[in-house]
């Protein structure tokens, strides 16, 4: 049976597809904007909230993991790609676990962690709003949750501005990389409302700069889980 | 002694001059993003949060205190252009008062609101900073302060993305009006931490569209007074 184009399905399809050009292009620092801008931005706003234990979701080949355990936090990460965690596990310095979105709403992970972080791995749709709803379930009492992702004004691009499906582009890797993920548009509106409607105060909507344009490099949020009154 | 060009106090030197050709741009609809846009939303972000009491600080000639007014609620504008408050007044519907963001600042205004809202009047640098901190006195426990502002990403145009001086300009008003007010330009960064440091829970980050241009016209927060832990 075909998986629909635009779906969360796709995503995931896409992507198992590419998990090896994408192992070597983050641990080549192939991806500018990661090396120059971002990957430091989301690394300091986890130690800004200076979590004992960090999960991170949709981890990949697991430099944020190491890099987080590198700064003595105890780090778990997950990936719905097999091969994507086979290639993590392989460099250690972590816990991790082959687990997808679906399965974290429904409570198949049961620890709580300081911090819950998503690093340019918000890609879907339902996948996405149904996380939202589990992270919660995720944090200790007043847990932080961070993620980093395109930045929707600047990303929107020539489309019109408003949350829908956009087709994947390797456009700029190399050609290892095939049959792009897509992905699904939110504005910075809707961002926002998933935070809010969650349990979660937005307590910082970062946006780190790009040194070659002057404009920002992605929307990076925290959000602190708010006690129930 | 000369205002400075870009300066708080240059903005209100500057409007106390335009105060007689922004009356008429209102009260004849001159601003299509008003009109078209920016408007309605404001109106409907402040009844969306069921208020009987509201302050409009930098009411102008007055518009939105009618307007909510007419929606039942008690409404009470400021202003620090005393042409302004004049001209509100003429149409009555409402209570006014000369005030500035200093003086509410200083507690010159003890009455407190359910809702406070900012119509595209937070202009200045200091002036803001220091009015964001007096806000929660002038609201009531759980109460709203609601802005409308330019949306930063899209308001920075050609020029880098930090907060800044920007000139001013009247282009696309007609020739009544003269001497530019400077506005100093937040980053979203910036508008989202003066809520999480003042004691706000940013709850919506709406994006007005333009039905022209498919993009924001607007950048409008609703945010609500935190009660003490």
């Amino acid at each position: 049976m075909k998986v629909p184009v635009l779906s969360d399905e796709k995503i995931i399809d896409s992507w198992r597809k590419n998990a090896t050009p994408w192992t070597k292009a983050i641990r080549e620092s192939q991806i500018e904007s990661r090396t120059l801008v971002t990957n430091q931005a989301i690394v300091e706003a986890v130690l800004s909230v200076s979590p004992h234990t960090v999960l991170d979701v949709g981890c990949g080949e697991g430099w944020l993991v190491r890099t987080l355990v590198e700064q003595g936090k105890e780090v778990m990460g997950v990936d719905v790609i097999p091969e994507l965690i086979e290639q993590a596990s392989q460099l250690g310095r972590g816990q991790y676990a082959v687990l997808s979105y679906e399965d974290l709403a429904e409570g198949k992970l049961s620890r709580r962690f300081d911090a819950v972080v998503c690093n340019f791995s918000l890609l879907g749709k339902d996948s996405v709003n149904n996380l939202f709803g589990a992270i919660p379930h995720l944090l200790q009492p007043h847990g932080s949750f961070i993620v980093q992702t395109i930045h929707p004004v600047l990303g929107t691009g020539e489309h019109p501005y408003f949350d829908s499906w956009r087709e994947g582009s390797w456009a700029g890797f190399n050609n290892d990389f095939s049959d792009p993920a897509p992905w699904y548009f939110r504005t910075l509106s809707t961002w926002v409302r998933l935070f809010s409607t969650n349990g979660f105060i937005l307590q910082e909507l970062q946006e780190p700069i790009h040194p070659n344009t002057g404009l920002p490099a992605s929307a990076l949020f925290v959000g602190k889980l708010q006690t129930a009154d």
